[in-house]
């Protein structure tokens, strides 16, 4: 056995674990009996602390050594030499993060979610305020753990989305708002928008399950490796590539969270469903650092997928072109008075609201960087945890002229920050703007794609997206991904595009 | 920390594990998509060598014997010298058994259930045979590893059945022969019965369903540590006694199918929900043999809960006085004209049959000694696996009168033996007869027992059963916990004295 063969080996054992870990988050957040929580938690902790101890141990750090020494002068873009590379940066890391610190966060982790859920449910941001300076703290001493050079925030990025700073994100958020802004406010010039009045109507659950699979299917989901579920919190999550579940929730008077969300979810399943075969338990289909089994390049680029598949795709005239007569065939009641651009445009309403899950494709990054700005003001000590609240609502009044009526929505909104996790929060921007250049750059390589996508045929959509981005799971970073995808950096250009002109066209002011 | 702390810490852990595989597996028998198999068996080997590497590690054996040496002097009985004997037993065993001897039987065990399915398909013994053989040997070498002092057999009941020996074995059937045989005779002198004719009726599956769990919960199945899925082989598995799941598989015409095998299904799932909570995560709910998580003293033990409920209880005449009305309010047009006589009397209709999965209770342990007989027979050299067929047919005849027309309906419709596992198939009849020896000290025990069965108040029946078997989970041997609930050792009587009884009232001849 090669001493690559050896590291594999010990690579598929640790995935074996974290897709066990999948499994029982999956089965904990979709079916278990509520009294089966407390001891789950404790196998989820054992395992999770078994892989980790694997992954960090003197012998994993040998089997990466000699895999490097006979691996020297291979191909530095082959998924081996990537593989290994991969685990040698988070085993790296592993080494500079004390253990105390994971496990200090792990165990106030736990406690400051439940604190956090009773502080919103009170409306009582003091309660969360002490349990937020200690996330807080852990999140700075991850940082000075870690390393950087400019920002701390960039040694959280880390974690998230390798090859990111604070001072890139900066840079685009600026080209973001420079043009979301003045977008916004011709949008919002003739004041509050009605509701769609064919959203007061029922929409029975059985057929939007079934139209929302047959959209998913008809993307490029694959029932034979994967199944829908009901979920709260709708999710995607894999054990290996041959089996990626996804989720979404149904609400009888809006089916469009059910819609809408299965196609978000499906665009995050296409990308696990995508991975190359012999990357299947590999260094490539494992994040070390949050340990946790994923095919992904990022955050942020799993992001792109799920933001491609249900904004450019799934919100698209031309995907409703085909699919609304097939719509009102399910529903031929609620939907027989509704004509095509009525629901289009119910689909496509812009409106600021406090809530950033319910926000529209115009104010989303709005809500993303006003959190971005708070965390990276938390880690450099522009904000201090008791000026939160009120950074909160200045902003929310800057970019979106709203103030919320209390902090149950605002800053209390969200559970990311009780969980310790600082740094995701920008990410999903950041899949915007990479779906709006994966888009274009798929336009310029594929003759005949909007033909194609015209007639609701996303195999060749599909297809080169496999081919560029998911066939590769985790053996590039998303700045090395999309300059060999698109030929160009990561940047906003293709995605502010399409979104002036898209809500130009929605609302010609 | 104490070392007995330490040793629970340790067997914590490895629970956690036996947990995690239980979890893989229900979710691979209920739901997983066809493509996810083989990568779930991937995980599933990882985790159990993990678990098998934990509890086999000169750590463990270090933690066993200081605990050990700090419980010198303490009560016999108590949990904690009964949990480190446990272990202890499990470790000196492992000990004895080569490890490639594991590793051989469950690489071929996969490969030789793929052929056994295609030889039972085909009808093809000789296909199989060569497979047989090799698990045969691997069975014999396990024996020779373990150790016995009369019979071969005695070794594999170890696993199964702690106690129990082919001579003990010899004698119960012995007894169990000496009134079923001639009970059987008496009831099919009078030629075959007809099929009820309304079971040619459709039971809508919803109202399956609900009655099935109505009648669960009645028992004392916990919705909220539990819950009902369909499976095409119904079975009980338990991820602690937070979590215990139960399963049943439902026929259009055939409510019998649901409404029974729930019932047996909730007996195995009490048992486990009613583990002393100081139990939970402990050695005393880990088959370390099996590396298996289980909160029953053994195989028999635990199927005497599920014979228990289901047949005890379940197709009792008091029963169905309280609940066949109920029955009929689920399916008011199909069972308006049926008298609750004839129901009762299809729910306990007897007929010999080839299969044992649909027998009934009196021709059920025929079914099961047939099989042992034969375990027993190619352990000691009786029978080569070719005389199998016509040993199998043989047996047939002279305990049920029938003849297979092929191997498929015959030799071939277990898997049991393709999986390697010889001796477990004995524990389905210890079950009975344990059933029958605890109802009737319940019945001794519990003043008013009857008339709270007659009203189908289960509470005391099940308090009963809790406070002498259950909440022990596996602490003591089932001998020591047939002694201690009822005062005698394992013995027919009260059994066979129940089937005489109630099927004689049902066939008076």
């Amino acid at each position: 056995m090669t001493a690559y063969e050896q590291f594999c080996r010990h690579a598929a054992e640790i995935n074996d674990i974290l897709c066990a870990i999948n499994v029982l988050q999956w089965d904990a957040r979709i079916q278990m009996p509520p009294e089966g929580a407390q001891t789950r938690g404790y196998q989820l902790a054992t395992l999770t602390r078994l892989a980790q101890e694997r992954f960090t141990s003197a012998e994993n750090g040998r089997l990466i050594e000699v895999a490097e020494s006979e691996l020297t002068g291979a191909d530095p873009d082959s998924y081996p030499v990537r593989a290994v590379k991969a685990a040698r940066e988070a085993y790296d890391i592993f080494q500079r993060i004390p253990q105390d610190l994971l496990a200090g966060r792990a165990a106030l982790s736990a406690e400051a979610q439940n604190v956090w859920a009773e502080a919103r449910k009170k409306n009582d941001y003091a309660l969360f305020a002490p349990y937020l300076k200690q996330m807080l703290a852990y999140a700075q001493q991850m940082a000075e753990a870690i390393g950087y050079s400019d920002h701390p925030y960039d040694a959280l990025l880390v974690q998230y989305e390798p090859g990111m700073t604070a001072q890139r994100l900066q840079t685009l958020f600026a080209e973001l708002r420079a043009v979301s802004l003045p977008l916004l406010e011709r949008i919002t010039a003739a004041g509050p928008q009605p509701k769609p009045a064919f959203l007061e109507r029922e929409f029975p659950i059985e057929q939007q399950r079934a139209f929302a699979i047959e959209a998913s299917v008809a993307f490029g989901y694959d029932l034979n490796r994967g199944r829908v579920d009901v979920a709260p919190h709708p999710f995607e999550i894999s054990f290996t590539r041959q089996d990626v579940r996804i989720t979404t929730r149904y609400q009888l008077r809006y089916p469009f969270a059910a819609i809408f969300g299965l196609m978000h979810e499906t665009g995050h399943g296409l990308y696990e469903l995508g991975a190359a075969p012999e990357l299947t338990r590999s260094a490539l289909t494992s994040d070390y650092l949050g340990m946790y089994a994923v095919g992904g390049a990022s955050f942020g680029m799993h992001e792109a997928q799920s933001r491609m598949w249900e904004n450019l795709v799934g919100r698209s005239l031309a995907f409703w072109q085909v699919y609304y007569p097939r719509l009102q065939e399910y529903f031929s009641t609620q939907l027989a008075d509704v004509s095509l651009d009525t629901f289009y445009r119910a689909a496509n309403r812009v409106q600021p609201s406090l809530i950033r899950v319910e926000a529209d494709e115009v104010t989303y990054n709005l809500h993303i960087m006003l959190r971005t700005e708070i965390e990276m003001g938390l880690l450099d000590g522009t904000y201090t945890v008791d000026e939160l609240p009120a950074a909160w609502n200045a902003k929310m009044e800057e970019y979106l002229g709203l103030t919320p009526p209390d902090d149950a929505q605002g800053v209390l909104q969200d559970v990311h920050w009780a969980t310790g996790y600082f740094g995701s929060f920008p990410t999903y921007t950041l899949g915007n703007i990479m779906s709006g250049q994966l888009m274009a750059a798929a336009r310029r390589q594929v003759s005949g794609l909007d033909d194609a996508l015209a007639r609701c045929e996303y195999a060749p959509l599909h297809n080169w997206l496999i081919d560029n981005i998911y066939r590769h799971a985790r053996a590039y970073t998303p700045d090395e991904l999309l300059i060999r995808a698109t030929g160009e950096a990561l940047h906003t250009g293709p995605y502010l595009a399409y979104l002036t002109e898209k809500f130009d066209a929605l609302y010609p002011g």
